[in-house]
């Protein structure tokens, strides 16, 4: 850490934020308020009262917060969210906020500010449609994904992004968390005693736990692309017209398909949680359809638009070679089910969950809601390796949350 | 470059070699050699007249030169080369040379002399024997993978290894001359006129390329384990009762079966090139019996001490999911019988050529020779995705071979 680095108060960030004299004028009237949530980084929102111009300033803290327990964490999680931030900038300017600069001795970042989209997952909880998000976030994967690896960088290069975004930390959260605790009875888990003996099967079932050591396998091993790393629905920023993708501080280079599922798992685990948010049956299916409609859109609008490029940026010979493509692109999507499987079953059994299903006040809406994302995130493990389309996937959950419906 | 760097003489060799007061008397009387190709280092062996006790110097230069070709070469390749075999001595002590010191600003490793030993190569083109070697081998390769995998390692210090080696210009020779210029028409090819219509069947053959492509895959985004990197015959040391390995300049993460592969592939172009090496036939069927039972012992003897380290020292909970090991070592070895099959063919249609091959005199044997390695090479790549057992390398090598002697 530099000897400098210090949590800024808000008059300091106030500060920061006049240096940016391209944004406000010396005399400007501004006005700052800490919005973050105090778990691993401050979140300065400033204002000019005047104008109404504002910025982002978020400095990372030396520490993270989760359900109450401490651990010191690298600050150098800064630099590679901020750097992160620039590349997805350049590769995807449409959906991805603006950097201003990168303060390194203060771990901080200023950007463009944001506040007038919202956390997607709460407008998921209100049932809102978004028609444009599975065109917008298909664009930002494809293409951040895409150029980034092998296909669209030239491979010397993509080594020396490797190496620039080496994260053990946030890494061994996601190993963690995701790929090792929720399979056992670890101290980390946190799940309701009302599912426990779901949570127990999933302790005891073989077969799915030999097809998480093999995502885990991906995960650690598999270099395939700069992922965001953390890609849930509390990363993205929305309204009707825009999507913005936040937070990358879990950025590393690994499989393309766990940032793919990160979306997917997302929008499923609040498929399962409108046993608690919708109003009645009605709402509860149409609400749904369009859920699935929306993975399935992301899949083939990504699928579309990562061919497109392939036909007008690859830049490695060999991997034009016929067939190698689909081969590829199945490959690919057999990736991303298992991590959707993956990334549902943590947020009910692991350490930090989704407010999608935790909020519901209705302790057996809850229950059931939580015991059909375990349902569905197990088949779609279970599955993952054979999957040849995109329809499997919704046809795995209208079987699995079908099951549970008559149950 | 350092600005001290420059080649070394012969007499400035001595002084840093005298420098090392544990092996030399400050009087010593020291002679000095060099006996580098001089294609890409230089390589001075001094030794104590009196004693007899010797040193070698290894100094990158900072260019490559190939058959005439010359192009700059990073000198950060040998910061890698003595870094890997000092990890490679921790985790192998029998089977790596000793280094004594790196000096970075000259480039330049001291390390154990191993004049006693002979270039494996050298003595496979005379038909020895070395019934130590699978074992030794494939000790050694159990113990450097395993180690630096996630496996063996530490998840979080194996991304610091990645980093540690992360080896752009020595892959991107890996990266053209074996998975992509003999599938072309490339300027970098270098084959004779006799097998022109064999090579023209390569560069058409779409299937053989794909499997090609899913190859270069895998090295391009498969950090799995710091590899050698090139791990051919003229690189292994050997007397009767020792091998060593030598040269690690191409380490790197990458997938395991590319250093299997790269041992298998080199007794395999050894076996075809009996054609020209073996005085009559039963000498050509004794001598490639011997072969094949090497590389089946070396398979046999690397999964059983692998199974071992795994029994003993598994890091990875995950991975002790029961199914997961046979899965793995499964897939371990349709890698390496891949990467054998790339390894065979390059060395006859790429750049850099076997001295088992090249240097058969008689030019219908010699012809007969590369024939046969790239009807081998090519049907272990097209079947190397559904190998189930070692024994069926040997099928493979047995049933080609034996069509090749009948047309």
């Amino acid at each position: 850490m530099s000897e400098n680095y210090h949590p800024l108060s808000e008059a300091e960030a106030i500060e920061h934020a006049k240096k940016l004299s391209a944004l406000f004028s010396p005399a400007a009237d501004l006005v700052c308020r800490e919005i973050g949530d105090g778990n691993l980084n401050l979140v300065f929102h400033i204002q000019d009262r005047t104008t109404g111009q504002g910025v982002i300033l978020k400095q990372a803290l030396p520490y993270a917060k989760i359900v109450g327990e401490s651990w010191p964490l690298t600050l150098d999680r800064a630099r590679i969210e901020s750097e992160a931030l620039q590349l997805q900038g350049r590769l995807c300017r449409e959906h991805a906020p603006q950097v201003y600069t990168y303060v390194p001795e203060l771990a901080l970042t200023v950007m463009e500010d944001l506040s007038d989209h919202e956390i997607m997952r709460k407008a998921l909880m209100r049932r809102d449609k978004f028609p444009l998000f599975a065109g917008h976030i298909a664009r930002f994967l494809a293409n951040t994904l895409f150029f980034t690896s092998d296909l669209g960088l030239n491979q010397q290069e993509k080594k020396l992004r490797v190496k620039q975004f080496i994260n053990p930390e946030l890494c061994k959260i996601t190993e963690d968390l995701i790929f090792d605790h929720p399979y056992t009875d670890a101290e980390t888990n946190n799940f309701e005693p009302a599912i426990r003996n779901a949570v127990e099967q999933i302790w005891k079932d073989m077969p799915l736990q030999l097809e998480v050591a093999l995502l885990r396998e991906r995960f650690l091993t598999h270099a395939q692309a700069l992922l965001h790393g953390d890609l849930h629905t509390g990363s993205i920023f929305v309204t009707e017209t825009s999507t913005k993708v936040i937070d990358p501080e879990f950025a590393f280079y690994g499989p393309m398909g766990f940032d793919i599922g990160a979306v997917f798992a997302n929008l499923l685990l609040n498929y399962a949680a409108q046993e608690g948010w919708s109003r009645n049956d009605q709402d509860r299916r149409d609400y749904r359809e369009y859920l699935l409609q929306t993975v399935t859109q992301i899949w083939e609008r990504f699928a579309a638009e990562f061919a497109d490029l392939w036909d007008r940026h690859l830049v490695d010979r060999m991997a034009s070679t016929p067939g190698y493509r689909d081969n590829y692109m199945q490959r690919l999507l057999q990736d991303t089910v298992g991590f959707t499987g993956a990334k549902m079953i943590r947020r009910v059994i692991g350490l930090a969950h989704a407010a999608d299903l935790d909020k519901i006040e209705d302790p057996l809406a809850r229950e059931k809601a939580q015991r059909m994302t375990l349902a569905i995130g197990r088949s779609l493990i279970l599955r993952h390796r054979k999957v040849e389309s995109v329809n499997e996937i919704v046809s795995i959950v209208k079987q699995v949350s079908g099951d549970e419906n008559q149950s």
